[in-house]
């Protein structure tokens, strides 16, 4: 049986993403999984060759309209599309289809949270694709609807969810994440212009306004009963993929440099997308790019009494398109790894 | 009568900005101001034009050696030398030269912080040059002996110190500061090469062993009574100028978004480099490129507690070159805005 | 006297350049001159902090509408307007006032070849603005209408010319010219998004098909009789500003590397803002980033039996903004090089 | 059996590429290939983790001196060595095994352009390795020595042989290509750090002076009888990654777009790596990063008389590392396109 899989936003970042991933993965390759319907709205009727000139693969291929009926008959739907509209087309899809949703719809469980930060009704939540977190790589297996996370909250929880939830640092959390452009998506901006972003920094949606906020916090109050505290601060820098998060939290009483990386080693020690560096290594995002890695490191730094928590990850892969075929093997039941590359392109 | 400006250390990057601010300084245009002797160590006898073709007026000048007989003779003496060689030099001038030192040497006050973080004998301190801070510019006015700021130290300590003044945030840092490539300065390495730092992000020298680290306690310190607390993250990323730096510190007791930013617009009303940006809008390093400028912003993130402060300057500029310069400005008592553009090359 | 100075199409990014430019200018900063109306379209009421951080003096100036009326009363106007709608305005003014177009309107003077690029009908032509060029500066003496050259045919222009007006090699240019981002304008597009240009090069308009093409050819028969034959192939890089032209053409029967090195120094001894680098050096675009130079350089590859030129500008300085300030300074009887740095941000 | 591959100098870019490629071959996967000894010189002792952190699975693996006796009882030896210490190490190697040099030794059959590029003796002459040359491909079946090709001659032959062999064009070119910095290696300079390559181009080694253009005119060569005449301008840009070439060439007389366009179809259509643009598309570098692939266009200027071809290549992948892959996959008999993205990283 050959396994058909569909596209919707498939000329976005994400799409396009996850399309690169699944023409090297194992089962496209000996034809056990065939991409079908690829969907666009405003590029409907477009060839894939004038939209994504790097898949050369599918260069041939028209881009249909998103509709539930051109993505029906599909045994895996992937959705790149805008929250909302992802939602509205998640839903209308049989639930024998695995639907594996990029934007925000269901990422939240507190619906309290999802409208003071989106404004919307909301509209549920569905098994969370970080598998990395306790107990949620098995809520992913043979599921039939996945959240894939955002891509801050994923550099933010794999960095600070191992010493959260050890105890050794206070669930208190200065989270700065420094992110490329593509991060703001395929849409024409006058601020996310070539000229506008090369050679510049600066934050945005600071203060608590962005909207991964609340997804960051959820995830780290998985692991502890103490009162979780998140200030957030997403900068904008000129690459093209990459986020490099940094995180200070008080060390807890009692804990050591050593009870700190103990935590880390545990936590990590047999995950196929986690890298601990060795001690007195940084991450630095070119060595995951295009990769499904998160590279990680973490120390103590006793003169504030912080705990400082470093970690890369391609935005577009393990932040997106990666966590999304993650997420599908361990629905459909292939090894997790598959067609995700570890290694990075770098330089 | 004529003063006559040597540069020491004239090749590298602070050494080359300072010589492209003199050259449209008015007292330089006019005839006032002379441009004596530029030297270096590894480059001497090379031609400016073959060294640094962004200066075309200096480029038949040759480079001399380092040496206090080069130097002597000069009315001011700017050091872009390397910490102790600068000091061995600085101290081997006459009393009446002014002498502008970039280097580290005489910054810090505390001689076991400096043993500490630089493992050398402490050489003294001399005025410090951020003539915004509190009393300092007073200190600078005729001195002849300056000590130049640290890049690190400039970004955060114009974008922390209003609140922690006034009272409305905690004396209790969390620093990350995203700097261009250019604060690694003009010598060969492989990880500072184009190819090892486009298209990536990394932090280094992290928790509390970057050597800007007590300089900006030191200038906290000035202005409150209790215990100051700094964690400072660098962090390298691909532009060549330019540092944002995000600060979060808990907010005080009582204090309100108004008061403060109450405090930024008092403390800051009356100064020509630092821009206090209309609430809404994020500082951009772009946009002080090339000039003397700090973009600021302050926000208060209720939901976690913390004053959000960021600012932006060009490293080079009002991080090394353009504080030379306006340290000198005050030094020889010329207008203090005298030959520093307030506009970026932006974009 | 006081000149009242507009901008038309302040906030596009020629605009902006004239204004950074200004405000340095000797005439502004004595009083000689005032910045009058900034207009714009979309961007009518906006205040000018919000639009162009950048230029922090400016910051509470409010944008008007671009309408003849708004300008009218203003002794110079600069227009930063899109073609055909530049022209309209620029007709509209009173001859008396200084026009100095930055669009292509007035800058080819056959009808035909206008249309030809244009598609529409020629509205005519006026004094051009290279100064550079034999004549061009007298007739640019108290002109009241300046055409503001192209930022391509202003590298290529000052690259070739002298080779060609020597005899040195034959009018037959091959030439590449690699551009910054900023040379597609403040407008947003998907194609010019940050994540669509950053780590990315590719060549564009190719084949005879860029609007500058004949613009270049205009200018390289003013200094021949022989047929002139232009291949321009314009290529787009990852750099906000700079546009680096390489140019080859067939080596003239008799001429050396002698005799073409020395026409480039005949040609250009006199000229403050043209540095023909010593030999052996080559020009790199960080070198001119913000000043109103451009660097060159000429050699003989006597086994392929060509002339390679190459010049780097920046292409908002001398490539626009500058040459409109450089052309004002001409009509207005102003030194020419004032408010024009001839030092580059660099690195 | 399982063969053993070891990689000579593969903490340089070239080897760390071929690692990154060999770590997804299928040959590997399946564990009919292994990865044996990684030589460096100065790195010798240390771990791949400290030096390539984007190979993750190698981390553990200490680098070895480069001699023969660590080399010798491999079956496939790659050498990302400097040229001259790499024909010393190639020719000390047993027969038996397979050499695939990815320097410059053994790619000239001309003597005399060696020792004039060189100033060297000539080592010989090996296999080239651009299998989409005519009868090359044959050539490197089982072949045990092979020259990979420099980065610039791939680019610029596989954008201008189908042109030339067609006799639509003459071949005389006039050849801008246009690279990212790994291109200058992994070795510490002034001029490649990224203060001086970042926000900047230049160009270098003009005028005929690369060691790449008798390399370029040797391919030429072997397509046509008529003089081959070449003039190669190589240009630095602001990218990691990416070659884009630019070629014209004077239209052949009797030539049409038609015809010129046919050459190209004929040529590649059954080429795995290559893919000829729809008209009016340009290649961009972005769309072939981490992959194998060359795009490209071509079209006719017919006012200049020209063809203009234009490539782009990623300079680590079918520039070099890939080529090795492809030329290794030929000569032990795998499937030519094992382990060879088509799919670049974008965005």
């Amino acid at each position: 049986m050959t396994l058909n899989v569909a596209v919707a936003g498939a000329t976005g970042y994400a799409g396009g993403e996850i399309l690169r991933l699944l023409l090297r993965h194992p089962a496209y390759e000996s034809g056990a999984l065939t991409i079908g319907a690829l969907t666009g709205n405003s590029n409907a009727g477009q060839r894939v060759g004038e939209l994504m000139p790097h898949l050369p693969e599918l260069s041939d291929r028209v881009i249909e309209q998103t509709t539930p009926e051109v993505l029906a008959g599909h045994d895996v739907v992937f959705l790149g599309l805008p929250h909302g509209f992802s939602a509205e087309i998640g839903k209308a899809l049989p639930d024998e289809t695995v639907v594996i949703d990029c934007a925000a719809d269901f990422r939240l469980r507190d619906a309290a949270a999802w409208q003071h930060y989106y404004g919307s009704e909301h509209a549920g939540s569905w098994p969370y694709g970080i598998p990395e977190m306790l107990g949620h790589r098995e809520a992913l297996r043979g599921a039939t609807r996945i959240a894939v996370p955002g891509c801050f909250p994923t550099g933010a929880t794999l960095a600070a969810l191992p010493a959260v939830a050890a105890g050794v640092c206070e669930p208190v959390l200065r989270v700065v994440a420094i992110t490329g452009v593509s991060g703001g998506g395929k849409k024409a901006s006058v601020g996310m212009l070539g000229a506008e972003t090369m050679g510049s920094l600066k934050a945005y949606k600071t203060a608590g306004t962005h909207r991964h906020t609340p997804e960051i916090m959820q995830n780290i109050a998985e692991v502890t009963d103490a009162p979780v505290n998140v200030s957030f601060t997403p900068v904008l820098a000129p690459l093209p993929r990459g986020i490099l998060t940094t995180i200070t939290a008080p060390l807890a009483q009692g804990a050591t440099k050593e009870s700190v990386r103990a935590a880390y080693e545990a936590a990590y020690k047999d995950e196929p997308f986690v890298h601990l560096l060795p001690e007195g290594a940084q991450p630095q995002t070119q060595n995951v790019v295009g990769s499904n890695m998160c590279h990680l490191q973490v120390e103590v730094d006793e003169g504030a009494g912080v705990v400082l928590m470093t970690s890369a990850i391609d935005n577009l892969t393990k932040g997106t398109g990666g966590a999304a075929v993650q997420c599908m093997n361990l629905a459909l039941g292939y090894a997790e790894t598959d067609g995700l590359p570890r290694q990075g392109v770098a330089p």
